[in-house]
């Protein structure tokens, strides 16, 4: 996705430890015009198939699900990493190991919304070592429900996210996929499909 | 705003503590569709006011808040409750103390995205006690920014957020207005402008 390239070259910064921080538009500040492009793109990636849900993590998925959501006319959930207190549901639950904080935190859905039979797109800002969205899946099969893809705007090919996604038969389309950060320079993979 | 009234009827309940949840279609699972209404209906609130930025907190904030930047075609911002790691840059932050969750908290936003002369318009799901209004404004005024307005969703109104933003001189927009919750049933009050 041309748009999205053009963004992150213009405005994405490489950190030390492989991270990309691209908070002018997507982690902290917002383009609620390129969000929407994004999830008019994933829309039109995924509009063959009937969804019923799309679901993502909070907080930094939320802005390309909603408009994801908003295209295909579907409720968006978000799974929660920070529950509060008035959560008395019954919930699914799923235990992420995140690389970047190095940490292991716990996501959680309540049981209310998503049921057995739902068709979900899951859709994140960024894919690395997959394990939030494999986090995603869990909750989605202890619920009984299907994943019918993955959405996510910028991949790090680099990190074995994609292969142990693509390896499961998850579909996913990523909007942009990096193939490197090369002395900080950032290296777009040829074709990203 | 009738549409969040009656969806509030159909599917809020009432918490002990003056806690209405309606994470049905808000706080957990999102109807975009009537976030977009939402977005749309504070857009047209605000619109004679020439507005440079949304400024929100996350989580549950960020859908009406996305909607409203959309519709002005501004960037939003949203407050970090949680921050990263990978925030190094110099922030403005402020204190709020949750009623809800009986504790204090930090909120904060990098410099980078707020700056001298900004005109803001601040837009959350819920007002309270207006604790976490105040804290924006507060960042707002660290950072040189003006405070133009804020728009709500559902303000409970028989708790003082409403009355002290009012009495600042904030101009106050809530979409829908809680008088009380009588035994449990939901009583709006009349006219809220």
């Amino acid at each position: 996705m041309d748009l999205l390239k053009q963004r992150i070259l213009q405005e994405g910064i490489v950190l030390d430890g492989n991270i990309l921080k691209v908070d002018s538009f997507i982690n902290h500040q917002i383009d609620p015009i390129l969000a929407d492009e994004i999830g008019r793109e994933f829309y039109k990636r995924f509009k063959d198939m009937k969804i019923d849900k799309i679901l993502t993590i909070e907080t930094s998925g939320i802005a390309f699900a909603l408009f994801t959501a908003y295209h295909f006319k579907a409720p968006l959930v978000f799974a929660k990493k920070y529950p509060g207190k008035n959560i008395s549901d019954e919930i699914y639950s799923s235990r992420v190991y995140s690389y970047t904080k190095q940490k292991e935190y716990t996501i959680s859905v309540s049981c209310r919304y998503i049921s057995s039979g739902d068709r979900i797109l899951l859709i994140d800002d960024f894919l690395a070592n997959g394990q939030a969205i494999l986090g995603l899946i869990d909750i989605a099969k202890q619920a009984g429900a299907s994943v019918l893809g993955a959405g996510i705007a910028i991949e790090k090919g680099f990190q074995p996210g994609g292969k142990i996604l693509r390896n499961q038969g998850i579909r996913l389309e990523s909007l942009v996929a990096i193939e490197s950060f090369n002395d900080k320079k950032i290296i777009f993979r040829e074709e990203e499909k």
